[in-house]
């Protein structure tokens, strides 16, 4: 086969993945789809009788490139959206990721949180904009899982709180930013298995000390 | 000539320029060397006679190239280095921006500003470490000058408040974010010579909105 026919054939594998929302699953307020086929994310949307409070999506530019149309649709009916700048600038044909989150909001999502990996993460919303900085760190071990991380410490504040306010969203965002930077720190899977509550309401102080100033306006 | 006698030709011519501090200057509280060779640097320090409250220093990687021993000499002789994130890491040998920061408040420097352009700007201060993002905008118009308008508004505040408390001078990071955000609006100082005082502040609540949040720490 060449080449364009093993990614048909991966593509194919991809889509028939036929996931199955178990019964006790089916009244969530919070759904996270995350980065795969457009038509399992779909089928996910699709098994779940009450519209949630809230729907996630996570995607890729291995989507964009390949399985645009099944993309869209989808997107035009989440909430929250979660991708890298480079994808926003992709899925938008914008470069200013202001402009990017615009057009992506006319899409469907009302919530683009643009992930900047190293540099930090942006969530938009309407005309409000919220920045969370990545924690600078000593050392970057491995970033396999990061993005995972940050959309399941985001998802997990919303769900946690059932608040789907902008005031809470930013919270949501440096709870997945606050994950994320413990994720990076060994290989794979390892620093979280070991990750206690303790080690993350004192790297929320680290956070707030980053980022928090008082200044006069006058 | 050849290149590299062109190059030390251009670098005398520089070196050569010989700064006079007016007199009305010398009992300056708050001095800032601006992107120079480091000997034209070096001759304002030791026209002052009385050692500042503090010295701000800016440089880049043409210096660091060319001139690193005297630019070393300068560096020692500080207290605040504004430089961007490519630049750290050539000076410090190290990948990682807060290992970077470590090795050059080594080399004199108790305080150093990290500038990563549209990504915003790092300060630090032994253990300390403050975040001021850049403002995201629509359009970036003309980048040219940002650094030194950053810089401008940083020392600037300095000068003005007389505080070199480290709250004092992550108050001072925004100010120069906040004026760099301005700088890049327009074609060279066009956007700057028309900028008013309101605007500034507007912007300064834009900062804070973009930055603060508000979470449980129990």
């Amino acid at each position: 086969m060449n080449t364009r026919d093993t990614l048909a054939t991966e593509l194919n594998v991809l889509a028939n993945f036929n996931p199955v929302v178990p019964e006790s699953y089916k009244d969530a307020k919070v759904v996270m789809l995350g980065n795969l086929h457009p038509s399992v994310q779909m089928a996910v949307i699709k098994q779940i009788p009450v519209r949630p409070k809230l729907v996630a999506l996570d995607t890729m530019n291995f989507w964009m490139d390949n399985t645009l149309p099944e993309l869209m649709e989808v997107i035009a009916k989440i909430d929250v959206i979660t991708i890298n700048d480079e994808e926003a600038r992709q899925l938008s044909g914008e470069y200013s990721l202001v402009k990017a989150a615009q057009k992506i909001q006319e899409m469907g999502p009302k919530y683009v949180v643009i992930k900047k990996g190293e540099h930090g993460a942006l969530l938009f919303n309407d005309d409000n904009v919220f920045f969370a900085p990545a924690l600078p760190l000593e050392e970057v071990f491995d970033p396999t899982g990061a993005g995972d991380t940050f959309a399941g410490g985001f998802i997990g504040h919303i769900a946690r709180t059932g608040d789907i306010s902008f005031e809470n969203m930013k919270r949501a965002v440096i709870a997945g930013s606050n994950l994320a930077s413990f994720c990076v720190e060994k290989f794979g899977t390892e620093r979280m298995e070991n990750l206690t509550f303790k080690e993350i309401q004192e790297r929320l102080l680290q956070f707030k000390l980053l980022t928090q100033f008082d200044i006069e306006l006058s």
